[in-house]
């Protein structure tokens, strides 16, 4: 390679550019010889699915060049065949020539349906707040116009009705911006106006006055902000109807999975970057989910934030890099409400915006969410908690006490590590079972699409059926050779089919490897140590949880039973469990519409003791004894040893 | 003149475009043909004294075109000797090519002698506030690091000793800025830090987190932005003194004397033009102030702005157009306290600016500043204040009431309107007499520099003088003929001559006319005819005024008895006068240092009653009265009257 890198972007001469054309984008970009593909389709505005954050360890960030000269790093990560056929892993390979790429459909950050996390959900959620008490308090007046015996300001001239409508104006500052507006706006509609006023913690603020005419009814935005997926809600603040919603991908994906790799990545570029990645998708959300309204984005006027602590600091540009360095600590906890302009959020500038309040630097604003949602500050019997997203958090508690910790249990479960792995979007295997004779998988996939990989709640049933059937044992080992018609081999190592490539019109068979088992079960024993640990805390023990409530990505189809079979849930009754989806948006639309519940946050939030189990021994210990299928400890699993066995534990 | 303004500037072809050079300066500006010497200046960035805002009819904005074509309009401002020496009136004249002009001395708007209003002044004030309790609050704080058992976020961890320092961190809001440097803020000088929180009247800001080892020591800025002259003060924070002090004039001048001079150019150019200008003079002042101490303008957390109506709406940006036209509404009379940046001021971006709050269109902060300095809302006796500046403002009332109305006095005893008048500047004549035989002026100018014009006190004692010496009638009008040596004809009217052109250095004479003499008593009649009708108002009259406070840009020299004379102050015992100089910035020099007097700025702004007298029939009766050397009724003036007789009125 040459040293064309060193030279200032615009100084570059031709010669030393080179050109990447994207074929389905139909975009180009100049870049300098050397420039990575990964690089070159960041710069184009491609979000290339890059896990590892450009390490070459993921393998996700493939790509095929169709011609042109590029130069690649050996990786085990690809096979001979898809070597031959173009494939490369774009953060591995320079061009070093004009060079035309194609991004193949699994590589592209694609879409969730909005229909898959909507209507079920947001049914479920309408008519949840009552009475509605937005941030955004709006009111229509009609002012005296002046006479010379009453010509105070126009200020003052509308302060006055606005106490008598019961505004609370004693603690009301005006926006410079609002008294540059005030005088043609209190005119333009013959003295009727329609005043906002931002009602913060503890202080008001009139953000906007409109001529009567121009009023309009206000929009809320509910977000959840994951290190994964966003998910935005936009709501009719009048009646609380979710009127549409939209989902997709983080952009800081190309960043990494998880929240240690998003903060590596901003310590490197810069936090701008990555808060830029989460601005551009959440604001393409609201433009998607407005457009199906016809609405315009400046009469979004209430906004809730619902994210992890990182997802916030990287929002709003703050410092992240002591999240992740011992002792862990985040530079803002607890948030003012703020306006959507100085944030840059896509809505009226003047909106207000909530953030909800972490406790700690990996117990975020989206577990007090979820809290809210679920009640569990409000339960009298013992409540676990936990939401597996690209984290494991786990709240214990009820109505007395809230003790909460963070488990690291990795990606898996939303696809993250493992070869086939993605997340419940279109095409995924959502549900799995194995023929006991031939183990050959009958699943079905989301949207019933042809498939494309595993999700969470299809991986927690290829687990549990691959140990009842006796295809792996109880350490997570293949027990069938590699003779069994379902079985191959790929990078040296025992693997699964799932589904031939040609049945579906891959070129490559989906399968399930010993590592991706591996990983899978360093993420259930995770969430099982941290379960462990926080009864033990307190002296507790699984028999004494009253009930045990579920949150996160897994998709719609998470089967409990099998759950408990793999080891990830406690062996417990069943009834005890309820799964209730993405709790982080809930409880965002809940404090949308509340001002009680925008307290009760607060209160929840000051509430929670935080557990750090990074240099906790008990965690560690708990966490090497659940690297066992369910568990070294048979007698924690009776149901799972008495009723099904585990054929595999006989080898 | 063709029709080359129709095209926009960046397309007019090169030989429809002038240079105009403008000596002095070596500056030169390329404008369209037909563009007014006036607007070139502007364009050059160069202010020209402009009192009528353009209308060729103040004669202020001479010029002298040295070589090049241009186009004058007829004008009889000029005499024939000026005009063949080049002078022409820089707004009614228009290039048609390359011009060479020289902007004479008394045309270009010169800087105000700091010294001139400076130490006399400022010593008084030294020591006045006590305590000090400045809008910004500093705090050096000694963190505790944090460890796993201290996992609170950076904001918290400040939150805590800055509760037991006594702050009222309750209401405290952090602005996005400082959450984004927080982090390395506290970090940087091993956890000691200064905090700066900005308190506002009903909450508090978190608005700068500095690392111990980069503080510095506060500086405040009181600023009176008068519709002529602005005043700055540079104070040090910790004990209240007074470093540096500069003032000049208002750029505005270029778009009129006058108040409504400026809204009407406000309404006609925009806002934004009169915004910069304003902003721009006190920030080359304050730049200037701070040049002498060697200090940063970042420095600056604290500021204070006195200000008539029109002005603050000016600095602010604020519709001003509704502040002259019935019923004379201000779109804001009260304003939350902001901070530097979101206005322009130059100073730490997060400086606090309080700005005086103003009872009505016509009586405004600087007034309210007035009063809390002179004291009238605490007196014991019946008080009348005036403030002449380029209005006159009137207050009457003691510790139980306040009344005020603005008297529309104009510019005159500023210099406006007046052929020779000037402000209280270098060269400028403030004490005056007339030898009784040869009507000989003996003078003393600012600073002793040869003549240059006349300032307000200069005039007072002219008026009276001549008055006394039978120079002119009690009707204003010249007894002296023109062949007086002292007399002369000008423009078809007499005038007396003050000093020969030859004798200072000056092409022409420095003259007073007739019309000077009408323009100085239709002021001091507007001014009289508000004292008499506020005391009318509350059924009293001049001998019931137990103190008369009497303020403004009058220089220092003003001479009370001569002020009798002409009737513009009341025939009142010499003893209850005071001359206090300028009251609005010490007023605003008060505020700056004491949250009491901040506080007390705003109960005397509402406790003031205003009365209009645009419409009040009883003033304009009593404005004709007065219209007459001292007054229409002589027994209002029993010791003019009494001990000087009127020579004139013999006639």
């Amino acid at each position: 390679m040459s040293g064309s890198m060193n030279y200032p972007e615009n100084e570059i001469p031709e010669e030393e550019t080179c050109t990447v054309f994207i074929q389905q984008e139909e975009k180009q970009v100049v870049v300098p010889r050397g420039t990575t593909l990964l690089h070159a389709a960041e710069k184009a505005g491609i979000y290339v699915n890059a896990s590892c954050n450009g390490k070459g360890s993921c393998g996700k960030c493939r790509l095929i060049v169709e011609s042109g000269n590029v130069e690649s790093d050996e990786t085990s990560l690809l096979t001979e065949k898809e070597k031959q056929k173009g494939y490369v892993l774009a953060c591995r390979t320079r061009v070093v020539g004009d060079v035309h790429v194609v991004i193949p459909e699994e590589t592209l950050e694609k879409k969730l349906k909005a229909e898959g996390m909507g209507k079920e959900a947001t049914e479920k959620l309408h008519g949840l707040v009552d009475p509605i008490t937005p941030m955004m308090e709006k009111v229509t007046l009609k002012l005296d116009p002046p006479t010379l015996d009453d010509s105070v300001s126009d200020l003052d001239r509308l302060i006055r009705p606005l106490k008598k409508e019961g505004v609370d104006a004693s603690r009301m500052r005006t926006s410079l911006k609002v008294m540059r507006e005030l005088a043609d706006a209190v005119r333009q509609d013959n003295w009727e106006i329609t005043v906002s006023v931002l009602q913060k913690q503890c202080s008001s603020e009139l953000v906007k006055v409109l001529p009567a005419n121009e009023a309009y009814a206000s929009l809320g935005l509910a977000v959840d902000l994951g290190t994964t997926s966003i998910v935005v809600y936009v709501v009719n603040m009048a009646d609380g109807k979710i009127l549409s919603a939209a989902s997709g991908h983080n952009r800081q994906a190309s960043c990494g999975d998880d929240v240690i790799n998003r903060i590596v990545c901003a310590e490197k570029d810069g936090v701008k970057k990555l808060q830029r990645m989460a601005l551009t998708t959440i604001n393409n959300l609201t433009s998607e989910a407005l457009a199906v309204l016809d609405e315009k984005a400046a009469h979004i006027d209430n906004i809730v934030i619902s994210a992890n602590t990182t997802m916030v600091h990287l929002l709003l540009g703050l410092e992240p890099r002591y999240i992740r360095r011992e002792p862990y600590i985040p530079t803002v906890a607890e948030f003012p409400i703020m306006q959507a302009g100085e944030i840059g959020l896509k809505a009226a500038p003047h909106a207000g915006v909530f953030v909800m309040p972490g406790p700690a630097s990996y117990v975020g604003g989206d577990i007090v969410a979820g809290v809210l949602y679920t009640g569990v500050h409000l339960a009298e019997e013992l409540t676990l908690f936990i939401d597996v997203g690209t984290n494991g958090e786990i709240v214990l508690g009820n109505q007395e006490f809230l003790m909460t910790a963070a488990c690291s249990a990795g990606p898996a479960f939303e696809g993250g590590g493992i070869r086939w792995g993605m997340r419940a979007e279109d095409g995924a295997i959502e549900k799995l079972t194995l023929d006991p004779q031939t183990l050959e998988p009958q699943y079905s996939t989301v949207a019933d699409r042809p498939a494309r990989g595993i999700c969470g709640s299809g991986m927690i049933d290829l687990m549990s059926e691959m140990l009842l059937k006796g295809v792996v044992g109880q350490d997570g080992k293949f027990r069938q050779g590699p003779e069994h018609p379902r079985m191959t081999v790929f990078n040296d190592e025992a693997a699964l089919v799932i589904e031939r490539g040609e049945n579906v019109g891959l070129d490559e068979d989906i399968i399930f490897t010993e590592s991706d088992i591996k990983s899978l079960i360093l993420s259930k024993a995770a969430v099982y140590a941290g379960f462990t640990v926080l009864l033990e805390e307190i002296g507790m023990d699984f028999s004494m949880v009253g009930q045990m409530i579920i949150t996160g990505g897994f998709g719609q189809h998470l089967d409990i039973d099998k759950a408990v079979i793999m080891g990830l849930l406690p062996d417990i009754d069943r009834d005890k469990f309820s799964y209730m989806g993405n709790s982080s948006v809930a409880g965002a639309y809940m404090a949308l519409l509340s001002r009680d519940y925008r307290r009760e946050c607060l209160s929840i939030s000051n509430t929670m003791t935080y557990l750090d189990f990074s240099s906790n021994t008990k965690f560690m210990d708990e966490f090497t004894k659940a690297q066992f299928l369910p568990h070294t400890e048979a007698r924690l699993f009776p149901s799972v040893i008495a009723n099904n066995g585990c054929k595999g534990n006989a080898a």
